[in-house]
């Protein structure tokens, strides 16, 4: 007989390694039947430091995030990894020589890494990605890793959902420019220069540093988390508050031997200390719980209107909005009204 | 006393520029006021050909968009153009240079450029970006281009409202990666390699050919829309019909002194002509047209449910999401049950 969801969540909890990974799988292939396991572990949330770790392809990432690993395995820490690839049609796939280097880390029952492909779902791919993070916290994952490909908005979305999230650049790949027209380097906490023993290593620690320094007013409202405000109506209203600002450190690291790895693991404590001392860590929380409770909503919302509508109307809408009888907006009021739902008030 | 955005519409519709100018700055600024306009002009949209012009930073796209509308200049095509360009707070704007070249356009009647900031609406980029194409589609220009950096995920949003969509690259900036990794390519219908006088031009040719011939059996499940399935409920299994099958064409130019810009166009024009035969252009808006309704049927119910809520309800459900006395699942329904819509039913 297949355990049921609880039961994964139970044993999950209680350490079981091989119940923790067929709740993720679970996870990512059926969230509803996934829902009461979430609910089981949700109580047992909050303690991990959850880490996001962005970056152009090329700049190491993977090798950056199996050295970090073993660095905290050395303090004695226990580290989940989540691994969100981008699945291109055109290439079928994650880079698999990076996943291959994480199995230096196998067989130790301290690290626990994820794999995840993004085909299909990418609008659900942050929240698929937000439950599988809460998973390994329940566990009892003292750091959780989300390692995500810095490329598009979903990328960025889940970087948003840790606590310290660090952005990965490599010299001589143009990427300064990349990762400020992507709008990543705002959401760093930290920066990282990997393959640091590389020419033009300089120059990309430079480049970076200038931008920090030019962008310094910019830096003052990144404590509204990101550009978007922490917490409702002006409640946190941060920028008047004596809070000490965070300018991110920029670290060199060689990944693939270690170099630079420890300094870096420690500018991450340091970013966790400082939420704590400068009272950002709850606020922070808030601000995604927030987030999230919007975006489930309106999915939310969105289906049961969906259900509530008779049998072809939402096809005869659309032919009418194609047709030019219907404007979208006089096809979503009559939508709203056919499902006898939310309709005009006046 | 200030025109009214039905006058401005109407004006618009009629051809007047300054009109029009207003409109696009009205969606821009207010898509509530724009909405009557929206209205009265949608019954003279589906005319234009939209294209999409997407491809990463440094690649010549703004320069290139110049060319293609100088090309249907001389064939005495009109040609409005909508600019995209995502602003970080750490460059606080547009590269000017670009929209500088547009200038060689300026004082044509018949070119309409416009440049907008992606600055705050990230969301609500695409559908301001959209209704922007239809006031230009209303007000009669003849091809209407939107250019987007290819970055995020937001910016294939915007490509992919096109009826056929452009993906830039140009040699020695990586861009083969970037834009797998990215997803872009993918939704290329026309690949365009620009700059192609610079070392390096034939090896990117070659690394587009040989992901289009190794992405072929991707390429069929293309026409269902960009991996998203044409028409809902499986209406138009074009899988199974003989519809002939568009490889995107690889087109070399040097935008800057004009070389490949007349093919690039007459690629354009045939894939216009390939949608229309194969019967594609009116199942591709209607998918388009769906994606947007049920975009806007999101926020509208959104918004319907948090104007409901009583006050402070919203804040105590966080609150207890964070306290862990809720979780994310029973916080939801318990706000849909206090809005009184929508609630759980059996």
């Amino acid at each position: 007989m297949k355990p049921s969801a609880l039961d994964l969540a139970e044993a999950a909890v209680a350490g079981n390694r091989r119940a923790l990974a067929q709740l993720l799988t679970l996870i990512e292939n059926n969230a509803e039947r996934a829902a009461p396991a979430m609910s089981r572990l949700y109580s047992h949330t909050g303690r991990a430091h959850i880490i996001g770790i962005t970056g152009a392809p090329g700049t190491g990432k993977s090798t950056l995030v199996a050295a970090m690993a073993q660095a905290w395995r050395a303090e004695g820490k226990t580290v989940g990894i989540i691994a969100v690839d981008p699945t291109s049609p055109f290439t079928g796939g994650a880079i698999l020589g990076d996943r291959i280097r994480m199995r230096d880390l196998s067989g130790d029952e301290g690290v626990f890494i994820r794999s995840m492909a993004t085909r299909g779902a990418l609008g659900g791919l942050a929240a698929v990605t937000l439950d599988q993070a809460r998973a390994l916290d329940a566990a009892g994952f003292d750091k959780v890793l989300i390692e995500t490909v810095g490329a598009g908005q979903n990328e960025v979305a889940v970087a948003r959902l840790a606590q310290t999230t660090l952005v990965v650049e490599a010299p001589g790949l143009g990427d300064e420019v990349q990762a400020i027209k992507a709008g990543i380097l705002e959401i760093a906490d930290v920066l990282v220069v990997n393959k640091a023993d590389r020419p033009g290593a300089t120059q990309t620690v430079r480049a970076l540093r200038t931008m920090i320094e030019t962008g310094h007013p910019a830096l003052k409202t990144r404590w509204m988390h990101h550009g978007q405000m922490i917490g409702v109506d002006d409640r946190y209203p941060l920028e008047d508050q004596d809070v000490a600002l965070w300018i991110p450190p920029i670290v060199e690291t060689v990944a693939a031997d270690g170099k630079g790895v420890d300094l870096l693991v420690s500018k991450i404590e340091e970013h966790r200390n400082y939420l704590e001392t400068a009272g950002l860590r709850a606020p922070l929380e808030r601000a995604h719980l927030e987030v999230e409770l919007m975006n489930r909503l309106e999915a939310r919302l969105l289906k049961r209107l969906l259900e509530r509508l008779p049998e072809g109307v939402l096809s005869e809408m659309v032919t009418s909005v194609q047709q030019r009888t219907r404007t979208p907006e006089q096809a979503i009021e009559a939508l709203l009204s056919q499902a006898e739902v939310l309709a005009v008030e006046s």
